[in-house]
C-alpha cells in the first residue's frame, strides 16, 4: 500500500485517540497488574524504515526483506535444487513443495528439482537415490492434500554424508522445511558447506505447528491447525453438554508452546480451563479447584490441556508411583488428568462423566486452509527468490506484516512462547475460570 | 513475546542474512521493474517505541494501545451500552456482538447492553423500540451461526434523530459494527455528541469483507472470505477440466479493493487470470487476448473477476449499445464478461463452454472460521476496553501485530486497496498469464 | 443378513404393531384426503423372491441381480473395456470411473481400459484418438476430486460413427454413465451393436442430479446435491434474517422432478415456500398469497424453487411481455421470481429485502460424500460384473435395498417424478405454509 | 410414485436383461463360493402389497405403514406427550427432537411437550422435576448443533418408578429414542402400562450409530457417522504415507457390528484391511501375514478395526499377561493392535512408523448431515402419528424404501449384523489384501 501520500500533512495527533474526559472510576475486572495497561506504550505506524538507526539511544534492528533482484547469485538454468521436509506433520507442506516446484521450474527454468525423500534421511548416501525428480504435472494438484509426498522422518544424520549427496546431485540450493530441530540440522549443513567453500544455498522455511520458532510471527499450517482443534473441542463441549456434569477434556499440540491451546480456546468460546506449558505452576489442586468452581454455576466443563503441560509433574509424581522401572515412558497428559479428575470427583461423590479426545494426527494431516495456502504459497515463492539471490543459512519469516530473511543462528536462539502476562493470554483469562489463589 | 531479554548483546550484524557472493546473473523472470527489489528496503524488527520521534527528519506516528486500566471512565454498574450492525452481512458480525455482551455484562458488570435492530434504521425514533435487551443466555451460541441477530441495513438517518435515542436509552458507550459508509455516520454521530457536551462514547469496530479500511491490517471475516471463495474458484476449475475447452468464470465480492480475489487465487492456485478494480487500464482486448494465449497451451481456463472491474467500461459500453432508456441499470461484470467471452470465442470459431459462478451472498453469510472467531473476540473486547476509558469517535484497528486505537477521521481520508506494484499482486502474476503489452 | 433363521416359527402377527384401541378423535391436521392413511397398504418384510409369480391374481415382477459369476461371458484378459462420462457434471463420477477401471484392471486383469473423452463425443473418429489409456496410477486419487477427469459433453452422435470406434478399439464391454438423454444414446447403440451382430456389451451407470430415472431408487451423487443444497439453504436463511422482512430465494437443479428441492427443504428446516416442478398449478398469486400469510407471522421468509417451475407459465409470461423477438430466450425462474416478488411487495409498499441464489455449479462440482463414494464404487463393480457375464442394454439399478440390472428401454419409459400425493412431498406440506385454496 | 399406470401392458420380460450369450469362461477373481452369484436370486419390482399372503407355499410378512389417520385414538388439544433420549450421543438427536416438539405443538397442538433429562435416569422420581416443558422458539435451531439438549445417560431404572413419573406428568404419548438396551427398556414401560391398563402409548425411535438393529435397513445418524469416519481414515492413509513404511490404524464405533467399518472402507477407498466383530476367527498371525503382503508391493498401509473385533481373543491374551488382578479391564483393540503390530514389526527389523486414530468422540457428537437430518424430520412426523394413532410398543423402521412399524419385541429378537458372506462385504474383500489361507 502506498500511504506516504496519505501521510501528507498529517501530525501525530492525527493518530490520538479523542478520549471524554479523565478516569477515575476502579476498573471492576479482577485481573492483576501484569494485565492492566498503562499510558504510553504505541503501536508504531511507520513499519519499514530504511537502514538501521537508534530512537532516543535504543538501538534499532532490521530484517533484509526478500525478493526477486534484476541481478541474481546463480545462473538458473544451470542448476540443480533440491527439497525436502523434515519432522512431523504440517497442513501446507505440499503447498510449499508445489510453489518452490513451480517457480524453479517455471519462473527460473531451473534444470532438475529434485525431492529428496523422508526428511534428512533422504540425504543420506544410503537413501539419495529413492529422490524424486519433481515436475510441474506430478506438483499440480498436491495443494489439495495433506501431508507431504515426499514423506518426513525426524533424527539427525551427520552434515559430512548429507553434503556429499548435495555435491554427488550437484544441488545449488537446497530448501529445508522443518522447526527449530531440523534447522539446527539446516545451520550445520550451511558450516560444513562453508568449510568446504562450495557454492550451495541452505533455504529454510520454518515449519511448526506450535508456532513456536522466534521472530516469525506466525508459521504455516497454524492458522488451519486452530481450525481443526476447534472442532475437537466442539465435539467435547457437545459430550459435555450432553451427560449430567459431563467433562470434555482436549490434548492439543503444544511441547513447549501452548499457541494452538490458546487460539483454539479464544476460537471456540466454550472452554472453561485451558492449560499450556507457558504457566508454570501446574498442580492437580488449582486444577481440581477450577472444575469444583466451575460446576457450582454450570452442569458442563470443557478442559484443554497442550501435550507439554506438567512434564516436571508428571515425572514426578510417576517416578513416586510406578518407581523402580529402569525405563521411563512418558505418560500422557491427556490420559493422566482423565484419570485423576475421574478419580478425584469420585472420592467427592460427584456423579460426572468424562469423556477425552485426543485430535492430534487428524489435525496435522489436513490439506492447508485458504490463508495458509495463499500463505505458503509465498513463502515457496520467497524462499527461490533469496536462494536464487544467493542468501543461504537464512529463514523465510514473516514479521510486522511483511516476509523478511530471518539468520538462522538468529532464529534458534531461544524458542517463542505465549507471553504469560501479554494480551492474548489475557483473552483467555478473562473468558475462562479464573485459577485460585 | 518478551524479547527484550534476547536482544542482549545482538548486533544489526545478526539480523543480516548471510550470502554467498555477488549478485551477476540477470534473472529471466519476465517482470516490471516495479516489483523488483532494491538493497536497502528493510523490515523493521521492533515493533512497538514509546512516544512519536523521528528518525533521520522522517516523522514516526504511533497508535494508542488499548486494554483495561485500573482507572476507568465510566462508572460501569450506573451504565448502559449499545451495540449496532450496519450494512452487508460479513463473518463474525455474531461473534463481535456476543464478545461485547459477555464483557459488558459478566466483565464490567453494565446494567444493560441493549441490541438496536437492523442498522442506524433501529437508532431512529420509528424504529428504536425494538432494540433487544441482550443477555448472556441470548448471545451464547449465537458465534456458531454466520449473519447477525440485530439484523442490518444500508443508508443514512440524521444523527440528530440518533444521539436523541442514545439519550433516551441512556446509552453511555455506543459500539458500531460497520464499513466505511457506516463511519461516516459514526463520525457524525460523535460530532452530535460533542455539539452537544454528552459524555457518550462512539467506538467503531470496523467491518468490511472487502479488507478496504485504511490502517486495519486485516478485517475480521477476510480469512472466512477467501476460504468461501476458493470453494466457488475450486467448482470453476472443476467445471472448467469438465468440458472441452471449459472456461470457469468468478465474480467475487470487491468494489473498490479487490483483496479477496487476489487471496483467493493464490489460495486456490488454479487461476489464470485475475481481474481487480486497481488495475485502471481493462480492456476486453487485452483480456481475450490473455484467454487466447492461455489456451494455447491448456485446454481449460479459470478467471476471477472482482465486482468493481471495469465499471467505468461498463458504463461507457452500457451507454452506447442501449442508450436512451432514460435510467441506467448497473450491468454485472460478471455476466458482461461471461456474454463478451462467449462473444468472442464464437466469432473465432473456437469450441467452448463457460460456466459463471456468483458465490457472493454464499460467502458472506457463513460463520467465522477459526481465527477469524478468535480475533472477533479480541476485537470485541477491546472495544469495551477503549469505550470504558472514555476513548470515543476511534475504531479497533490491527496494526504492526498490534490490535490499536484508530481515530475514525483518521481511518476515512481513504480507501485501503492493493498495492498494484507491490509484493502481494506480483505474486498473482507470477501464477497467472501475464498481460500483454 | 441372513434373515431366515430369524423368522423361525414367526407368524404375521408379530409383525403387527400393537394398539391402544379405537381410533375416534378427528385429526387436526389440515392436510387433504390424499394425504391421510388408509389401513391394509402395508411394507413387506421379504425383499428377494424367486422367479416371478402372482398375489392375488396381482403379477409380481422382479430384477436381475448383478454379481461374479463363476463362468463369465468374455475372456477378461483378453478384452479391452470402454469407459464414457456423458451429460452435466455429478459429484461422484470420478469414482466410477476409478471404480470401474480398479476392478477391470485389477480384479479382472483386462488388456485394455480406455477412457473415450468428453462424452459420446470422445466415441466419433473426429476425436476417439483423444482416448487415454487408463492406469491404476492414474486413477488413484481422482475420487477425491469432483467432477470427470474424461471431460463430458452433451448431445448427440450417430451410432454408427459410435460403434465403429468401439470396433477400431476392439471394446468388448462399453461403460456408459450417463442420464436418460444418454441412455437413449446407450440403447440405439446396443441396438447397432445387434444390428452388426457384434459382441459388445453395453452397461450403464444411472447418472442424474436430478434423481429422475425410473426404477433406481436413488442416482449417485444425489446426496452430496442435497448436502451442498442446503448450504445455499442456509446462506439464504441467514440473509433473509438478518435484513427486515428479508427474503432469501434459492433455485435449486430440478428440470422436471423436484427430488433435490424437496430432499434439501426436509433437511434445512428452515424453508417456508417449497416449488418443484411436479405442482402443476404455479401461479403467482397464489405465491404472494403464501408469501404474505409468512409474513403475517414471522419477520423473514426462505423460498427454494426447482429450476423447472413454471415453465409454461414463464414461456406464456414472456411472450406476452417482450414479444416479438423472433428467437425466445428462456427466462430463468429464480431471477423472474425475484423480479415478480419485489415488484409486487413494492406495490403493496412492504418494505423488504430479497436475496437470490443459485449455487447449481458449486453443487454439482463437488466431490462425493462418503455414502455417495460407497454406493459409486459398488456401482462401479456391479458394472463390470455385468458386463463380464455378457449382460448388455442393462443399467445397474438400486432398488428395494438391493442391485439390480434394469433393461435400459424399461427404465426409459417415463421420467421418475416426486409424488404429489405421496408421503415425502406431505412432509413438506407439514413443515412449509400451505398453499392458499 | 405412481409406478402402476406405467406397468400398464408390461410383462417380466420387459424386466429381464438381455444377454450377449453364453457364459464360458472362468471367473479370475479370488472369491470364495459364498459370494459367487447363481441365477435365480432376483430383487422383487413391487414393494408394497396388501395383507399377508404366500407365495409357492412361503409365508410373505409386512409392516404397517404410519402416517396421519383421519381419526385418532387421543384428542391432541387435551394430551401431554414426553420424549426421552437414551444411551450414547449419535449425529440427529436434536433434528428428532425438534422434529417430535413441532410436529405436536405446531401440528397436533397437544397441550405440553415435556423433554425428561439426561435418559431414563430423568424419568424416575428423583429426577423428573428436571424435565424441560419445550416450545417451538427452544429447539428453533437445535438440529444445527450435533448431541442433545435433553442429555443422555446409559443404565436401567424400574419400570414402576418410570411409570409413576408418566402418570404424574399425565403423559399420552412417550417418545423414547434410543439403542436396543434403551428398547428392552421401553418395552418393560409397556408392558407395565398394560398391566395398570393405562391408555399411554410408547412410541420407540431407533437410535444406534452401529446400525444394529433388525428390521431397520438404516438407523438415522449412519451417514453422518460414515462420513466422519471417513475423514480419520483419511488422515491415517496421509500420515501412512508421510513416513517410511507408514501404518496408519483406526478404530471405529461397532461393538457387535461393523458397519460404520465396513462402509468406511468402501467411501475412503484408502484401507488395506479391515477388521470387524463379524469375522470371528480373528488372529494376529493372520492379521501379520496380511501386512506383511501388503508391504511387498505398497509402502504404506491403513488398517481400520471396529472396536468390538478380537474380544474373546483380547480376554484371552490379557488374562494369560496380566493375570492375578482380580477385577479385569477391557483392553481397548485399537490400542492393543497398535502394541502388537508394532512389537512383532521390530523383531523382523522392519523399519515403520504407527500412528493409531481413536475418533469416537468427535463422530459421535457432530450434527447430522442433510440426508439424516431429512430421515430425522420424517422419522419423529411418523413417531407423532403413530402415537396419535394409539400404537404402542413399536419402533419407527425404515424398511423397503418404506417407513414402517416394527414392534418392539420383533425388533429385539436378534441384531443386525453384517452378512459375511454377504454383498457388502464382498466389496470390501475386492478392495483389500485377502485373508491368508
Amino acid at each position: 500500500m502506498a500511504t506516504l501520500d496519505i501521510l501528507h500533512g498529517l501530525t501525530q495527533d492525527d493518530f490520538n485517540a479523542e478520549t471524554l474526559g479523565e478516569n477515575k472510576f476502579a476498573n471492576p475486572l479482577n485481573l492483576p497488574d501484569a494485565y492492566m495497561m498503562s499510558i504510553g506504550k504505541r503501536v508504531l505506524f511507520q513499519n519499514i524504515i530504511v537502514d538501521e538507526k537508534k530512537i532516543e539511544g535504543k538501538e534499532l534492528f532490521s530484517f533484509e526483506r526478500p525478493g526477486p533482484f534484476r541481478k541474481i547469485f546463480f545462473d538458473p538454468t544451470k542448476i540443480n535444487v533440491g527439497i525436502v521436509t523434515c519432522g512431523g506433520l504440517c497442513p501446507g507442506l505440499n503447498n510449499v513443495i508445489r510453489s518452490i516446484t513451480y517457480d524453479c521450474l517455471d519462473g527460473y527454468k531451473v534444470k532438475n528439482v529434485y525431492g529428496f525423500k523422508n526428511g534428512f534421511e533422504g540425504l543420506t548416501s544410503e537413501y539419495s537415490q529413492e529422490a524424486l525428480r519433481l515436475s510441474a504435472d506430478m506438483v499440480n494438484s498436491i495443494h489439495e492434500q495433506g501431508g507431504t509426498i515426499l514423506g518426513t522422518s525426524r533424527g539427525a544424520q551427520t552434515e559430512v554424508d548429507m553434503v556429499d549427496t548435495l555435491v554427488k546431485f550437484n544441488i545449488s540450493i537446497l530448501f529445508v522445511i522443518g522447526g527449530d530441530g531440523t534447522h539446527h540440522g539446516s545451520q550445520k549443513i550451511a558450516e560444513e558447506i562453508k568449510r568446504r567453500n562450495l557454492k550451495i544455498s541452505i533455504i529454510g522455511i520454518p515449519k511448526t505447528i506450535d508456532n513456536d520458532i522466534l521472530f516469525i510471527h506466525k508459521t504455516f499450517g497454524f492458522d488451519t491447525a486452530v481450525e481443526e482443534a476447534r472442532k475437537a473441542i466442539s465435539a467435547a463441549h457437545v459430550e459435555a453438554k450432553g451427560a449430567r456434569n459431563g467433562i470434555g477434556l482436549v490434548k492439543l499440540m503444544g511441547r513447549h508452546s501452548g499457541f494452538i491451546a490458546l487460539h483454539a480456546t479464544l476460537a471456540s468460546g466454550s472452554v472453561n480451563v485451558c492449560l499450556i506449558p507457558e504457566e508454570e505452576d501446574f498442580s492437580l489442586e488449582n486444577l481440581f479447584e477450577r472444575i469444583e468452581k466451575r460446576f457450582t454455576k454450570s452442569d458442563h466443563l470443557v478442559v484443554v490441556v497442550a501435550e507439554g503441560v506438567g512434564q516436571d509433574f508428571l515425572n514426578k509424581s510417576i517416578e513416586k508411583k510406578y518407581d523402580a522401572s529402569g525405563n521411563i515412558v512418558l505418560q500422557d497428559i491427556g490420559i493422566f488428568l482423565k484419570k485423576e479428575i475421574s478419580k478425584h470427583l469420585e472420592s467427592k461423590k460427584f456423579p460426572h462423566t468424562i469423556k477425552y479426545i485426543d485430535p492430534s494426527y487428524m489435525i496435522r494431516s489436513t490439506s492447508a486452509n485458504a490463508i495458509d495456502s495463499s500463505f505458503c504459497l509465498r513463502l515457496g515463492t520467497y524462499a527461490v527468490h533469496a536462494g536464487m539471490a544467493g542468501r543461504t543459512n537464512v529463514l523465510i519469516g514473516y514479521w510486522n506484516q511483511h516476509y523478511c530473511l530471518v539468520p538462522i543462528p538468529l532464529a534458534l536462539r531461544q524458542r517463542k512462547q505465549v507471553n504469560i502476562n501479554g494480551a492474548e493470554w489475557r483473552s483467555v483469562l478473562e473468558i475462562t475460570v479464573p485459577k485460585q489463589k
